[in-house]
């Protein structure tokens, strides 16, 4: 038996509520679990004191080491999960549907401690380049830069996960230095208490970079400006609402939705009866149906079959629905838990009513519903339930009523024009399923399917080894869809922190957009260095510091003596007659000569800070060398990132990229590069 | 003089309007010059008319299709441009006002086409990689593109840039094969109308792609979906009143603004009185205030000057408006013209008064104001005006009131985080101009600026040369600001062509993303080509067309021949004492000898289609290569782009990425790069 106890916000660092008011019921058993909190919140001080102390103590972190901090706050939670998971049973959730929320959750931050480690900067401005020139004469250039917005992420989420549902938005909104405000739905939100509990009590957390609202989020909206931003995940009817907020529409508040989705999985009609691809749609199917009892905003809901293969996917589907053992998901053998709340449960079962009018029913209750555990017949449970649906080119409902459960439709097509004419009907959905043994169906399937969804996965035997499913957000991937689905999008890698941060575009000169952007800009101010900057070590480095090589006259042995090494010998390098022919008009040296020859000038060949060349990016042959021509390299620090490491035997590193510049005699660029390098820290 | 004409809309094909309706006046001298007509648009077939003929015509180009037929388009007008000139003489506009207007507009046209053909496939699915691996067995892998939505765009403009506001939002939605419906602000149709009939008479445009309505947009708002896309220019309370409309909330249509905005210049503490710096400040914000007659999104509102400097600007500023000669830009020797109406007048005298109170009148119609040319007194003129606020941390009046003329306020600060506070203070807006000779200010200063404005501009002596100023969107950076700007984004380069697409993730088996995609994506199945692939045509080359080579058994010698070739003694590769302490601990091969090496394995010598190798992205040296290890390259056609170019001599050539896989004996990966090839056509 659980003792009921009064949930609390975390307001301005202060965790408030004593007084019980609205009850929280276990999924299983309907026992009363929790209380929602009476005492009112003062949003007014919860803005300002994200504003002012979470902005200035996130600020004092830049994004590496901010990634660091949420690797560590990941550790912290994983070590902790069995709590998290003991806690997530009462939603109804099985343990694979409560993996998904607490360790996908967990995941996710370890995923964006990668991502901001390998892709964001040691400092709070990230360049968004390559810089351009914007004029003729050097002395203008023009560039973008990415910056923290100095405001609030409200996020606001649904009830079905509510710890992935607040980490996979924390995380890039941390990242970017905003600090947040979580209100997760209700129903659950005893489990997001639960991980915010957790999340101050590690120490983790930089002051008032996290607040948690229990209850309704009363006037906070009405309190934020531009610089904030509101993420809302639920129904389309309250990303509505919310989105038509007079004062979010006055302030131009970025708000992002994922809302409703009626999501679709096509099996293609290159798919036979006796194809293994056939198997793995109907295995998908059902298990979207009946993951998480359904109540994912991936779940399958339409299931587009050719009209000829409906008996068969009929069949397939119905004998592995009733191989689902309903229940509380403690009793052995358990495969399906509970909806979140009776209150789901007679939502979902007003739908099915309203979805099946005219429609066959495949699956449903009457097929031996008896869910087992004790306690059960109080508890929300529902039956998994398969509708067929012969006209639903003509038929409105089936693809704009959501029953946000183990709920799904199946509908035929003639060919895959109509199918994916079908898919869209959705109106906008997160994900559509194509199970196709054939590329070219893929390929003109894909693109148009994308237009209306915001992720397409393509199944066959192949990708079935490693696929994550129809139904799983990754980090580095885009989730959210048109239209319905919200418009909107979260996570996809790196793009989820750039929609956390301000865009600028910066004009200035060379020297000052280097200044800006802490990159060196072609054009700006060198610092000609005293010492060969490959001798510096990397708290030596700055941007800018600078070497211009001593020259070397390319003569025809070097070409004879690069091919015999290389054994390369293309005509352009070796045959007078053909390169007579050529744009150049005669032999040429061989670009990666230049290369080459441009490290022999620059190199400094004592052991020193350099590490490593792990790399090379942008290069670019811009001019020929023809015999007779002479070079030289310019080699100028343009950026460092300390990402906070050591190597095998403790020693700091960081990373280091050159800019190159191989020019000729005539002061005329031949080859541009930028190389990667790993360089020594002295302490 | 004029003969009133009645403007007509362009909807479905058919131009429409012949009964007179709202009377348009010259806002020289009040003439009357046009009537909208009264006849009543049928939104619901235009709509229609785009989303069939518009987007099935413009799907039948491609991307480098599109940017060709705008590059023709841009040329077409160019021609004409004068008889442009000639009518927006009408709305007040100087020449230079209207170069910005008129060859500003086709500048962007030309922009477009021309960052379409370098960064857009010969297809309509655009690869926005790289595609990552989703599992370890290589079954499955992720990746984005980014693909035409199907909807119509609805641009909305404001009536300063009639036709520099259509084109620059024509061109990246042309480019994403979204048909355009324009709606140009009323006061000045008659120019979008003329520039309209002119592209519509170039007979370039495929067609359904553009439709123009002259009037109000009657229940456009209303019929549109999340396919769609609205973009907006104009007052903040428009676009709040418009992105509230119930049906683009409940749809998700996405919507962009760019709206008031209360630019600010601010003179750095550097500066000093003898500083160049400081006549360019000075010149600026003349500039700004009375180019366009201040009629300007980008113009100059608030001007941050240290109060030491307060006075010397102050003088500086009323010997430059003094000598600014107002009328009928036809008149020889004037440079500020009319504002667009004489309800703008209106406007502008009634928003001078609320921000006069309690602040200096510097300049203004009493220093002596007399419009010249006929007509004069008729029309819409108003003087340069400038107000000195010495209190302007605590006065929100001219941080909140925008009069769109040729108006700005003075305000002192004591520190440049004051002077910030002050910009900030305009809770968002589209540029801010900084003048300093310091590179430290600029990079304190700039971030800082940067989270509440959208464009950023650095100016001092080196910038001058070649600076394109305060007031100038470019085609390749971004435009628009938070907050109160609107929260949009345009231009930008490709980001603007990406606004107007659809991104969808898209997960599957490496052939299956290969075959989307259109590109080679790691792990996918590869066609071992019979004949060499550099032997191969463009149009005959297809993704995957492969090469395996032979071995190469790297030796003692070869690195030795390596370092006497490029000069290149690294203690790695010649220290057997030195490399033992490496993570290696022995001696390893030049990175650039491996890529050489391999150029040897794959080049075919004698002259091919394979023209030159401009470049190569993308390398890592992933692992050490040792002596007698024994590489061989993977050599794999990736990404083919038919730019639709010939060379010199007429011969049709395209680009060719090719993925290099550089291996050893025991299939390890030791290098990984994509060299660029021209290659040439067989046709």
């Amino acid at each position: 038996m659980h003792t009921p106890t009064t949930l609390q916000s975390l307001i301005a660092g202060r965790w408030l509520g004593t007084e019980a008011h609205q009850p929280l019921h276990s999924a299983l058993d309907n026992q009363l679990i929790y209380h929602t909190h009476a005492d009112r919140i003062d949003f007014g001080e919860a803005v300002t004191y994200a504003r002012r102390t979470g902005v200035q103590a996130l600020m004092q972190m830049d994004f590496q080491k901010r990634a660091q901090r949420l690797k560590a706050l990941a550790a912290y939670l994983m070590e902790r999960k069995e709590e998290l998971y003991e806690i997530s049973h009462l939603t109804g959730a099985t343990r694979p549907d409560s993996w998904v929320d607490v360790e996908g959750g967990i995941g996710t931050l370890f995923a964006y401690a990668s991502i901001g480690g390998r892709e964001l900067p040691s400092s709070n401005v990230m360049h968004e380049g390559p810089a351009m020139a914007l004029g003729k004469r050097g002395g203008f250039a023009g560039t973008h830069i990415l910056v923290p917005r100095g405001g609030v992420a409200v996020h606001i989420n649904a009830f079905n996960f509510p710890i992935w549902g607040l980490l996979e938005k924390f995380a890039p909104s941390f990242l970017a230095a905003m600090p947040c405000i979580a209100k997760p739905a209700t129903a659950t939100s005893y489990l997001t208490h639960a991980v915010v509990k957790m999340m101050m009590e590690s120490e983790l957390l930089p002051e008032g970079c996290l607040q948690l609202v229990i209850g309704s989020t009363g006037d906070l909206l009405d309190r934020l400006n531009g610089f904030d931003a509101v993420t809302f995940t639920g129904s389309a009817d309250t990303a509505a609402k919310l989105r038509g907020n007079a004062n979010l529409i006055r302030e131009s508040v970025p708000f992002t939705a994922e809302a409703d989705s009626l999501n679709a999985a096509i099996l293609a009609p290159d798919v036979t009866p006796d194809d293994e691809e056939l198997d793995l749609f109907v295995k998908e199917v059902a298990r979207e149906m009946t993951g998480k009892t359904g109540q994912k905003c991936t779940a399958i809901r339409r299931v587009i079959v050719p009209g000829h293969l409906a008996d068969v996917v009929g069949e397939r589907l119905r004998a592995r629905l009733a191989k689902i053992v309903v229940g509380n998901p403690k009793v052995e053998g358990v495969r399906m838990g509970a909806l979140a709340s009776l209150d789901q449960q007679r939502d979902v079962s007003e739908r099915v009513e309203m979805l099946a009018r005219g429609n066959e029913v495949l699956f449903s209750a009457r097929d031996g519903f008896n869910p087992v555990g004790e306690g059960a017949a109080a508890g929300a449970f529902f039956a998994p339930t398969l509708l067929l649906c012969r006209n639903a080119m003509v038929n409105d409902a089936v693809h704009d009523i959501e029953a946000f459960g183990p709920v799904s439709t199946m509908m035929t097509y003639r060919d895959i024009d109509e199918a994916l004419a079908l898919a869209a009907r959705g109106k906008g959905s997160l994900v559509t399923t194509l199970v196709t043994k054939d590329p070219a169906i893929a390929a003109h399937a894909v693109p148009v399917a994308a237009a209306s969804h915001g992720r397409v996965h393509i199944l066959d035997r192949v990708a079935a080894v490693d696929s994550t499913g129809h139904g799983s957000p990754l980090p580095m991937l885009k989730h959210g869809g048109p239209g319905r689905a919200g418009g909107g999008e979260e996570l996809g890698g790196i793009r989820a922190v750039k929609h956390f941060l301000q865009r600028a575009a910066v004009q200035g000169s060379p020297t000052m957009l280097a200044a800006v952007t802490g990159e060196y800009v072609r054009g700006a101010a060198v610092k000609e260095s005293d010492v060969h900057p490959f001798r510096r070590y990397f708290e030596d480095l700055e941007i800018g510091h600078s070497l211009l090589t001593h020259r070397r006259t390319v003569s025809e042995a070097d070409i004879v003596n690069f091919g015999g090494v290389s054994g390369d010998y293309f005509y352009m390098h070796f045959d007078e007659i053909a390169a007579k022919d050529t744009q150049f008009g005669k032999r040429i040296a061989h670009g990666y000569f230049v290369l080459s020859a441009a490290a022999g000038l620059f190199v400094s060949p004592a052991p020193g800070p350099v590490l490593a060349n792990y790399g090379l990016d942008n290069l670019r042959f811009v001019a020929p060398v023809a015999i007779g021509d002479t070079i030289r390299a310019r080699l100028t620090c343009k950026r460092k990132v300390d990402r906070n490491r050591t190597d095998d035997q403790g020693r700091g590193q960081g990373v280091v990229a050159w800019d190159v510049q191989v020019t000729n005699q005539n002061d005329e660029l031949v080859a541009s590069y930028d190389i990667l390098t790993l360089v020594q820290k002295r302490g």
